[in-house]
């Protein structure tokens, strides 16, 4: 195989594609619990919560915001400016899973919700029940903190799953509707607000509705939102001065500080650090990616590298985490990840996997699947508890369960996943990404099929103008093969490409048991195995999953002297549960072995790693002293075992820690 | 000498005395410059403020508002709530300072002010401009929030130090009429108010004003606030409700929380760990030591007891400092020292030392003066800079200049001293303890005298109705000598006490040449000299000061496989200053050893350490690398200095730790 004709255009136009969801049918050891899951507890309970069914929970008021606003009921808008987006979150989730499991149930609720909004929809198009209930004449003076195009951006997204799942045209139509009334709002047009929101999506979501309804319009007033973005003077400090200089949330923002957290201190094509809300940058740079590829914008595809470069080599945590600071929900500096004090918020986490996916659409290089698999097995699904009923917001990398309540600066972090939220951003964020997980396996670029994650299932994939059927079987993360089988009606060629892990130490390719040479074939991280392929071709794969101890760049004062342990995709913790109290007593000895063993019974049956360490055992010398110079530490051997970290927290309140001391 | 006859009494009324500070003369090499600056910098620099003549700093108002209430002029009141305490603050420390110093140029300006206060206190006793100008009709309203009683403490405080320098009996007059005002105002009987105030305070000035008037009315209310503290229902909930649940601060105070940041979780003879605002737990230990001792109150000592022991072997940083988070400025739990996140703020050590001295006139035991001590030499004149023109509020022991500006989480953490503050109390805190330094050297009890700091300079002592006189020279906290010069008219028998501290690896101590055996006369960490002295006796101390590496119990999960280095009283750091940036790189080997040097030209004469230690040194192996398992660190070998604590931030902005790696 000649590399040099693999040599991916710059054209931005030649981007890969997407396999539409309803071709993926997964059927994962691993994840379609996972799925299972999001689908017959968490969109259901989500219902319940939208209509104020939660014994024991604040109402939402979601649903009812709509109705009053619809003129079926009478009352007052309740909830947060954001509430709207509840309901389109849950949507979205319904469209995403009728795609691949019919409900008609289910379709039916949404079809009534649809109905509902239909109704609450001002004859201009415009749909926010806040504002149409609470401050009529108040619309889009405050897009700083009012997240009005951000609950439009979410609607949109929602409107775009379902149709794709129904090709029933009425939520498109007020989607668009309310599309249009925006783009004959905002824009460079004399008369028109020369603006954006503080809370970057509908750039993202308006490229969606460009995508399906093919109105350049839309993708037009997207790429407007982004290059507005920055601009001088600043459009919130404004708006700030046209409204008096009030403030929505109590005490306001600090305006010079603020610049930073909504991403409105440099235009966005100067922006090569990521700064502020960490959810807000990834969201973000997915529109920055959109249209770049979209338009063959190469100098905001060049920002779009910035940022990510930034994120992953110097501002990101090993479980796929961002955000260092609860404050902001931000990122800070370069090199500065505490792992107990960090925010790494889940939907931060979701947007970075979903900013990864693009990046990938556009150029096909595994570093981007690689930390989208590492935001997916680790804080992704660590988000969620075992049992589909409990979320995190924060996923810390260190706890003390004590800190957490009795340290107010640790007070944002939670030992144990909490049921809800007032705030109810990262549970329905977790469920649309798990049933959209499908997505994310496979991208196609001409005659080129690009397998990015390991997830057992078939694939209908349409490539080079050809049907082909992809399956595969495999126990990953736990297991090291993964077997992918080709059908197809008649011969065709094209080529496979598979990722081989950052982490793999070795892989092996068989392809109907011939090995191949995966030097000679290896381009930009992937395997590509160009062949003419038969029905009922096999591929074995074989990614080796040596236990590693990772170190952090030392430039992570966090870190220093300690190490990570992953094994595949999965960073690795320590419990509390099965180390007991006290985890920053124990240290790994650099030379002490970890040896991989599979419980069926914990966790839902998890792969743990064991080793013999050391534990200080003379503890009771101390008595009531704090200082001393003359205790040495004494140690014991000891067993420990690390469980996958995204399987934490569900044995109880104790505590974790990633990042183990090492000597 | 039989030790058994040393055995203290129990009886709580013979506690110790204090020598007037009039009869302390400080001639020292270390702390004479600090009192310099706090009479000749601070001070003055002070009085220039609450008069509003500072350029470029918001006026202070404190003058002008006392000036208004006494119908001097015409205005509103200005600043914080508790603006009054500039001006008492100012006015103690003027007293402390003509005590040792007279300036009849600064008794002529604090006369003038008192003649303010005269006018602007009410015909009934009340005496505070915010109330007066503000809410004259909502006295003691609000006592959790409001300061009142802690403003009227303050003005206690400098009533009872500007008396004790001039006799002059106008202050104390207004005092007493205020005092006398809020005892009919307060108390069990039935229709005063059962209260007390949110910042504790008054309790420990009331004592003061009754030690000076014998007025025991004065104690016996020092003792109610005490004991009606944490009794139910609570009163600041009470409060609260009486007035429509209006809260005076934005966003008011958690009232659950609350208990605990204003110590009314729990009657005080209850508490037995330190809970909330640091500051306010050591101001309300000092109050409750001074009626336990003078009372008798053995039930409240043993409160006392419980809460420093908590304190001292559980929630207190090596340099002294204490409270381990800025929200609440607050204890949080056991062993929770966090570096980096930390309040330790300078009254709160300032407040911990005199709680010390309080607990070491009723008890002499070493372990008292320890920590007094410790929190003297580390973060009380860490607190100041080399100047006398900046000020901590907050003293972290690991700082990375980037952090406090980029991490919000850390924005509390100033890596340089700030000039003056809004909220003024740690500055003027500092020069009343430099002023009033001497009070803490002796301590009287009998015919003992013990001696509890070195510092050079000479004591006139009534010891068993002789008068004596002690002198001393010393070098330390740099040399481990420290000569003591009796001088007496005749020969007097006393047990000349001779504090061995903590640190000390070994103590010689010489009487006219003789060496004695200390072992012999140690009690409770004093090596008792008893014998009949001539006039010229002299006493040659040796206090062998060996580099100490400092482990913290392995309970403190930030200090884990560290240690902080200590010589004599002093904590030791490492600055960027001297080590470079990326402090975390750097590890101390076991087996290194540190060099003591005294450096004349550094920071005003230090003695700094010197080691040989390892920093990575392949850094630039990493690139853009975050993660790997690949790189392993290497190590160079360099040389490092550490300097005092109490010197750092006093060459530019830099890194700073206190714990440093060992391996």
């Amino acid at each position: 195989m000649d590399k040099d004709s693999l040599e991916f255009s710059k054209d931005l136009r030649k981007i890969s594609k997407e396999i539409p969801l309803n071709n993926i049918k997964i059927n994962d050891e691993f994840w379609s619990k996972y799925i299972k899951l999001a689908m017959e507890v968490v969109i259901p309970y989500q219902w319940e919560a939208i209509n104020d069914r939660i014994e024991d929970a604040e109402p939402s008021h979601a649903i009812k915001n709509f109705r009053i606003a619809a003129g079926l009921e009478t009352g007052e808008f309740h909830g947060m400016v954001f509430q709207d987006s509840d309901v389109s979150k849950w949507l979205e989730a319904v469209g995403f899973s009728l795609q691949t499991h019919p409900d008609s149930e289910l379709e039916k609720n949404a079809d009534e919700v649809i109905d509902i909004l239909e109704l609450a929809q001002r004859s201009d198009g415009y749909l926010n029940t806040y504002f149409i209930l609470k401050e009529p004449d108040n619309r889009w003076t405050n897009l700083a903190e009012c997240h009005e195009l951000y609950c439009a951006g979410h609607f949109f997204e929602a409107a775009v799953a379902y149709y794709n799942a129904t090709n029933k045209r009425k939520v498109l139509d007020i989607a668009c509707k309310f599309a249009d009334y925006i783009d004959a709002t905002f824009g460079p047009e004399e008369g028109k607000i020369h603006g954006y929101d503080g809370h970057p999506e509908v750039e993202l979501a308006l490229f969606k509705l460009y995508k399906v309804t093919e109105n350049e319009k839309y993708l037009k007033l997207s790429k407007y939102f982004l290059d507005e973005r920055g601009a001088k003077p600043d459009f919130f400090d404004m708006q700030w001065e046209k409204r008096g200089r009030k403030d929505f949330w109590q005490g306001g923002i600090n305006r010079e500080w603020g610049k930073k957290y909504y991403q409105t201190h440099l235009p966005i094509r100067k922006q090569s650090a990521a700064e502020g809300h960490a959810v807000r940058v990834v969201y973000m740079c997915m529109g920055m990616a959109d249209v770049a590829a979209e338009t063959g914008d190469s100098e905001l595809f060049k920002a779009c590298e910035n940022l990510w470069k930034n994120i992953v080599s110097k501002r990101m945590y090993i479980t796929g985490g961002i955000g260092s600071t609860s404050i902001g929900e931000s990122f800070t500096f370069d090199y500065d990840l505490p792992n107990d004090t960090v925010y790494a918020e889940t939907c931060a986490s979701i947007g970075l996997a979903f900013f990864a996916h693009r990046m990938l659409m556009i150029e096909p290089r595994s570093e981007y699947a690689d930390v989208m698999e590492r935001a997916l097995y680790n804080t992704i699904i660590g988000g969620m508890s075992q049992d589909g009923k409990g979320f995190f917001y924060v996923n810390p990398l260190e706890v003390r369960p004590e800190a957490c309540e009795k340290n107010p600066t640790k007070h944002h972090v939670k030992p144990v996943r909490q049921k809800w939220f007032t705030c109810a951003c990262c549970p329905p964020n977790i469920t649309r990404t798990l049933t959209s997980l499908g997505r994310y396996i496979y991208t196609v670029n001409d005659d080129i099929v690009y397998a990015n994650l390991y997830i057992g299932g078939k694939a209908d994939i349409n490539v080079g103008n050809n049907e082909i059927r992809i399956i595969q079987e495999t126990e990953y993360p736990w297991e090291e093969k993964v077997l992918i089988k080709v059908g197809t009606k008649e011969k065709t060629k094209f080529t496979l490409a598979l990722r081989i892990p950052g982490w793999c130490g070795k892989a092996e390719v068989k392809v109907n048991s011939e090995v191949i040479n995966i030097e000679e074939i290896k381009l930009n991280g992937y395997a590509m195995v160009n062949r003419e392929w038969r029905d009922g071709d096999k591929v074995e794969l074989i990614l080796k999953m040596p236990i590693l101890r990772m170190k952090a760049n030392p430039l992570v004062s966090a870190d220093i002297g300690k190490v990570a342990i992953q094994r595949g995709p999965l960073v690795y913790c320590l419990e509390e549960a099965d180390n007991g109290p006290n985890l920053h007593e124990i240290y790994l000895p650099k030379e002490a072995e970890l040896e991989a063993c599979f419980e069926a019974d914990l966790l839902g049956g998890i792969m743990v790693l064991k080793a013999e360490a050391k534990r200080i055992s003379n503890n009771s010398k101390w008595k009531d002293q704090l200082y001393s110079s003359k205790i040495k530490e004494e140690y014991d051997s000891i067993n420990i075992k690390f469980v996958p970290y995204y399987s934490w927290a569900n044995r109880g309140t104790g505590e974790m820690i990633v990042w183990v001391r090492e000597k």
